[in-house]
């Protein structure tokens, strides 16, 4: 089965915000860029960037007077929408007033940023080590629990991604680690509940939580409970599927954690900051980690900015013996400037319980109704405006729409979904075999309609290369 | 000798640039950075950070109505001074038109600044994948050199630093490495020349780099060059000492990693746009490396922002086979937008220019002239704005003012050398037994002159803890 060719065609007329097209421009800036630009996560000649001429709110658009429906955020990170003009205005003040200073320094922005973030993260978690991005914070809070427990060893979930940097890179699980594990000491990956791709052949969520903690147990011991600094998890894993945590896992993870004298990190950088219809996602589950790391949503990634929001105790490690890291833009005013306006704006428009309702009233019952309709899609999983469908070649036998790590001609089912969002005006998420529906958490109920029948035409798609069974008896 | 208690009382009254004293504001915002923000490099409950209210050009100021001549740029990344109006106003322009996007995009911005990096970066080095930092400009440069050779190990030199992030932090050769360094494997430290405390016994510049050049390629064999990726310098080593590297040092490094197929690295994060009066400090030298890594000066540290510039070589190995490396901000519009005003400015005003000028004819001499007059000073090294003062106990031994890696009363020296500065309106920038002058590349022939002035003033404390010889004939 030929899949349909790529193209960039979306239904919609450009809205106002949109200029109009200008594909010389285009051509323009594209040409620079890969004269010039080394892309991540790419082989530079394979790839074909489009050029993007501005975005707005849920939008964005290219030169050819294309606008798209944004439903990853950015790379999940655009929580309050492009160019809320409060933030906007707020960047422009502190750049007027002091852009830059180093970071041994007290300054007004930086203690503010640190004192919002910190009234927001739960429990003791009081302390805000401001980095660049995520990566850098799970470096830094690894560290942290390393020096604090006098334990070498790390313990982290396949089915996560923390970050591009040797640690970050090492403690994830997805195949962006591979090709740069050689050498790794002292990172243990182990399972994490999946009800619906069970590691543990369990048939319900209290037995998938169950046999999780049991596995979670059973490899510190085998490992050596004394060995282990740290425990980290995605609160909610992000890319790797969002996968909710069932009841009881995190308390349990915390309580063997406890147990051990296991530090116990929370990475939020993708579900922090009002993507799951709480500040963070450990509200859910009524969860105090020692140590929490965030960026993208903090300042909706206007600024660079990322961080560690840490425990009192390990604060008090660090009290009279030097913290052995640090960073040349550590606390940048202007990020924090951005953290300050983006958190005010998301307090006033109620910006995280509109993520919240969105996800209760219109994204979750419409995906639930897409999948009611589309044998493609085996799962819904999400809550607020972090959802995952799990799309499938046969919802029977649950086999993933394209391989673990498909590329090329394997990749064609995917390759193909997107393709549809694309020509009908949707900018997907896509990953391995699953497609994530993550808007701002401030899209309306028009937008996320809009993106949900988008989706309903794409799905359609993929619906041709799975097995059709007529008399589907056997189907959910 | 009880050194003189710090104070921060210098003797400049504020200019017009600086707002009045408004101690109650300055204590809140140290009240508020005590309680939430966690400081890099730092002992928590052992620092007193000074709340500062603003910062123009070389200068920044106190909530008490103190300014400061700020001879550390920062972290040595202001290089066109504070709040530039042109960069302000391109950061501010940015802002109001695309503020942020995702990297897999072709975005205007993004496309110049690589562009203008790239016109200025030696040889063929023009391919700019976009970090947020340093560190991670280094993280990625050593994984492309060990992805590009398949070759485990990387060579790095004692003093040197190269960023706070695993990979960058273990080939760091200096204090800050050792906590981080249990389980690295692969990094291997050499030692670079360095005559005025030289490793190899040399007594000239050509011996010290001949013996230089055979112990690399001595630990090159018995390492196995069949097993090293990269060789990793900073073209003038920063913080470790501002040591300018002997005439054919550095093409001799080249030439030993061209005969053994290694990846030749230099990292200009500090030394790079203009600090040393030339756009790359490589300049100086007529030597391309394969990767260079940089940050602070591409922008001034105005948004965060760095980057490693590729060879055409080692971006073809990336050119179907996918990089595995990136980050959610790479090529952030702002910081990006911050480049290309920043450079522009740089092109305009002449600043790599004045900065080669005011090292010749100010800081140069002037330094140079306060070590005929003070016992305390063992050696000037530098060029443009990046000078480094060896300050010691003892001319004719070379003792060093204070030990490698000091602290409390065994820093007393450094400590009052620094606080005497404070007290003279400069702010410092100091590390182990030495003050670096490292002030804005754009720096008046006036506000150099200030500075010597306070160092004049602050050496004359250090001098106390020197031996004194009053008839010195063996004295240089």
């Amino acid at each position: 089965m030929t899949p349909p060719v790529p193209s960039h065609a979306p239904s919609h007329a450009p809205a106002s915000a949109a200029p109009l097209a200008d594909p010389r421009a285009g051509a323009a800036v594209k040409a620079a860029d890969r004269a010039h630009v080394f892309h991540s996560w790419s082989a530079q000649e394979l790839i074909d960037p489009l050029a993007v001429a501005g975005a707005e709110g849920a939008y964005f658009w290219d030169y050819e007077g294309n606008r798209y429906l944004d439903f990853t955020s950015g790379l999940v990170f655009t929580n309050i929408g492009y160019q809320h003009p409060t933030v906007v205005a707020a960047i422009q003040e502190q750049a007027a007033r002091l852009t830059t200073f180093a970071p041994a320094f007290a300054l007004d922005v930086r203690s503010e940023a640190a004192r919002l973030i910190a009234a927001r993260t739960p429990g003791d978690l009081d302390k805000i080590f401001f980095t660049n991005g995520g990566a850098d914070a799970v470096e830094h809070a690894l560290r942290m629990a390393r020096l604090h427990t006098g334990r070498p060893k790390v313990l982290s979930a396949y089915r996560s991604y923390h970050g591009g940097t040797t640690t970050a890179i090492n403690v994830t699980g997805d195949p962006r680690r591979w090709a740069s594990d050689s050498g790794t000491a002292g990172v243990v990956h182990f399972w994490t509940p999946f009800l619906y791709r069970s590691p543990f052949y369990a048939s319900t969520e209290a037995e998938e939580c169950a046999r999780a903690l049991e596995h979670l147990e059973a490899t510190i011991a085998f490992e050596g409970p004394e060995t282990v600094a740290a425990v980290i998890l995605e609160t909610v894993p992000g890319t790797a599927g969002i996968m909710m945590p069932p009841p009881g896992y995190l308390a349990g993870v915390r309580e063997i954690c406890d147990r051990h004298g296991i530090v116990f990190v929370l990475d939020e950088v993708m579900a922090g900051f009002g993507r799951t219809g709480e500040w963070f996602a450990a509200d859910h589950f009524d969860v105090v980690p020692d140590l929490l790391t965030f960026a993208k949503g903090v300042n909706s990634g206007y600024v660079p900015l990322g961080g560690v929001a840490i425990s009192a105790a390990i604060a008090e490690t660090f009290a009279t013996r030097p913290y052995p890291g640090g960073l040349t833009y550590s606390g940048h005013p202007l990020a924090c400037a951005a953290a300050v306006a983006t958190l005010r704006v998301m307090e006033d428009e109620k910006v995280v319980e509109h993520a919240a309702h969105i996800g209760a009233t219109v994204l979750g019952p419409g995906l639930r109704d897409l999948a009611e309709r589309h044998p493609s899609v085996g799962e819904v999983r999400g809550t607020g405006v972090f959802w995952a469908l799990d799309l499938v070649r046969d919802r029977e036998t649950r086999e993933p729409l394209v391989p673990y790590n498909a590329t090329g001609e394997a990749n064609a089912p995917m390759a193909a979904f997107a393709a549809a969002c694309k020509r009908n005006g949707l900018w997907p998420f896509v990953n391995m075999n699953r497609t994530h529906a993550v808007p701002a958490c401030n899209v309306t109920e028009a937008e996320a309609k809009e993106g949900l029948a988008a989706l309903d035409v794409a799905l359609g798609v993929a619906d041709e290369y799975t097995v059709q069974r007529r008399a589907a008896g056997g189907e959910r």
